[in-house]
């Protein structure tokens, strides 16, 4: 075993994750990571873990049953995963989630079926999914690669899932001598960044590029742009996503107006979302096209309500690590962090000031916008233009030809 | 993937667990059996099942939770394992359970720990074992090599899986052109021998060889040898252990007495337990002596007080497949199909009379046993006598020099 991958286990535990003495850990993994989950259930121990959980996952299994089964079968979660979820959130467990799916898995799967599934598991997994949102339990989504994954990032090499590992690792700094300390100074790096951010008494952002992107999103009162970490209502510091490049930021939900066109396809559910734009009138969706997958799209955007509408911009300058790998992973975990990005559905209570200790009726007022889904597409290109404007309209550089403007 | 894998998942789904169109399907699944596991989905679903939920296992998870969790950590089953197990029950899934663990897993864990575990599982997940043990549900167990078990039976080999995944197709009549038909035959030739034994009007059974073995077993009244197969209380026949090659009753738990010397050791969770003898007075283990793993054998009879008395034995002649083969297998599943044994634990509804639909008092009344265990142990030998009786002393031969004397 790779030495930089069991710093990488050790670095998910304390610094992802963070696990507490006696903290339960839930880890979900597709049975093709056992090697690496092994490692996880081991590190986690040795910190002191209360008890370890896998919630093990198959695609094969589960595309099996998109195939046979109605859509009808997917309008419910099964009781002993709602027990399972809820379960362990209410004992304050972190969850622990390894993305490493095969980008075309779900290629050709009816999209209501992946969608009334998602709409079903946010209804009924309900104290799971606010026990994270709403920063009570510690969470992190990481991946390692399986044999379908990197084949389609590197066809037909045979050495894609080494290329992979050394990709991924590099990814997240697992390859310094120190990752935990690597982390420690991304952490400061991003403090720096959203203190500015926060600190500038934004009204709205402009974007545009070369693309055809021009859009005004306005940001609520109290916004609180937030990366590189995050922090529990106990104080406890995680990391949500390693790797995690972005600086994001809750919409005004109301006030988006304009159009963006993508910059890289939307892997969504299996199928490929590509060169499609998305023209919003007063934070909502009025019209969407895309070249290919605009099924895919459209049941999307019919999720739910929420699912017109934004609930989250990203900024990523075009100098971060993996921007200038220039891999294409398909997978948003990694894709994301590679360009700008909006994503439709839920937005994030924390990037509003005491948004975690707000009503979910307070943070609508606030304009957070709310839904089943939350899907990232990237718009970013390495001449976009990103303004910031006060109240009274001064305009404030953000990003300049894809980059910090200060 | 070679054509006997799919003939055995086939036979599995349609002889073993014979899944009735609309019926949900349980798979009990270690991780490593992934790809085995998903062709018994497909097959399912190809044959209508309702939905297939695979419940994934990992030895080096569990093995972790036992090394750094106290024994009151598996003194109760998670409560989302509860729901699985009790749920599907309720629902009237079929449950088929894939055995492959590395025989060397558990060394050296307490025994109390899995102990406990066996025990919470049967009190807390009771309907879902009564639904198995009382013939509503269909049920299977069945082996697919893994890594680290075949290289266990064949050291050293290179092609250890290889061989084992040979041993087994050959063991469950998968390399044959026709299992399902092969399997049909199997069930037929089990039925003229049940039916000769249950008309012979014993009383008990003697058995003597040259190991020491010299004890006599009584018989329920009413008393009936199963083999071969089984059929729900709603009339569906199938195939609980694949290999079967035992014809076993229920013994009457109060009228067991002499003493019993093991033929092949014991592998009680993880721990080798080898030449051993039991003397049992009234059908109570009185005195238990093993030259290695001596720990492990009385925590298993310590389990509660259905362990210290017999719930099964069961007749295996030498000329059997699984006997020829002359594989010492270290999985109860191929090695008490391969010799005469006797379990200590629960005993069997089905192997008395109108059993299934007789309360557990009415049950203990004719004298089966009741235990959260159950664990066979080998005591046969190629001089093996086994000699039948009558209430009134007349003697009916059943084995002579380890074959049927009839």
């Amino acid at each position: 075993m790779d030495e930089r991958i069991r710093r990488y286990a050790r670095l998910a535990i304390r610094a992802g994750i963070h696990l507490q003495q006696g903290q339960e850990l839930v880890i979900s993994s597709p049975v093709e990571c056992a090697p690496f989950t092994r490692l996880l259930a081991a590190e986690a121990f040795a910190c002191g873990a209360g008890d370890v959980t896998v919630h093990w996952t198959d695609e094969a299994v589960t595309r099996l049953r998109y195939d046979h089964l109605p859509v009808e079968a997917f309008q419910t979660v099964p009781s002993w995963l709602r027990e399972l979820n809820n379960g362990s959130a209410r004992r304050g467990a972190a969850h622990l989630s390894i993305s490493a799916g095969n980008p075309e898995a779900m290629k050709g799967v009816d999209p209501k079926k992946p969608s009334a599934y998602i709409a079903a598991s946010h209804r009924e997994c309900k104290e799971f999914y606010d026990a994270l949102d709403m920063g009570r339990n510690q969470w992190c989504i990481l991946s390692v690669p399986t044999q379908a994954w990197a084949d389609k990032v590197f066809p037909g090499d045979s050495r894609a899932v080494e290329r992979l590992w050394d990709a991924i690792l590099k990814a997240v700094r697992a390859d310094s001598e120190d990752p935990v300390a690597a982390w420690e100074q991304h952490r400061r790096s991003f403090q720096r960044r959203t203190a500015w951010l926060n600190g500038a008494g934004l009204d709205r952002l402009h974007f545009q590029n070369g693309l055809g992107t021009d859009i005004t999103v306005g940001l609520p009162e109290g916004y609180r742009f937030t990366g590189g970490g995050d922090r529990t209502v106990g104080g406890v510091d995680f990391f949500p996503n390693m790797p995690t490049e972005e600086i994001f930021c809750t919409p005004d939900k109301n006030r988006v107006d304009g159009v963006v066109y993508s910059a890289l396809p939307l892997n969504y559910q299996g199928t490929l979302i590509d060169r499609f734009h998305l023209r919003f009138q007063g934070g909502v969706v009025t019209e969407a096209h895309a070249e290919t997958g605009g099924d895919a799209l459209n049941a999307l955007l019919e999720t739910d309500e929420g699912a017109r509408r934004l609930g989250e911009l990203a900024l990523i300058p075009k100098q971060s690590p993996l921007s200038e790998m220039g891999i294409l992973f398909y997978n948003t975990l990694f894709d994301e962090n590679a360009a700008c990005h909006f994503a439709l559905g839920k937005g994030f209570p924390e990037c509003i000031e005491n948004g975690l200790t707000m009503t979910p009726e307070q943070l609508e007022q606030k304009g957070m916008n709310d839904s089943a889904t939350h899907v990232d597409f990237m718009f970013g290109t390495g001449d976009l233009c990103v303004t910031g404007f006060d109240k009274k309209g001064n305009a404030v550089p953000v990003f300049r030809d894809g980059g910090w403007a200060e």
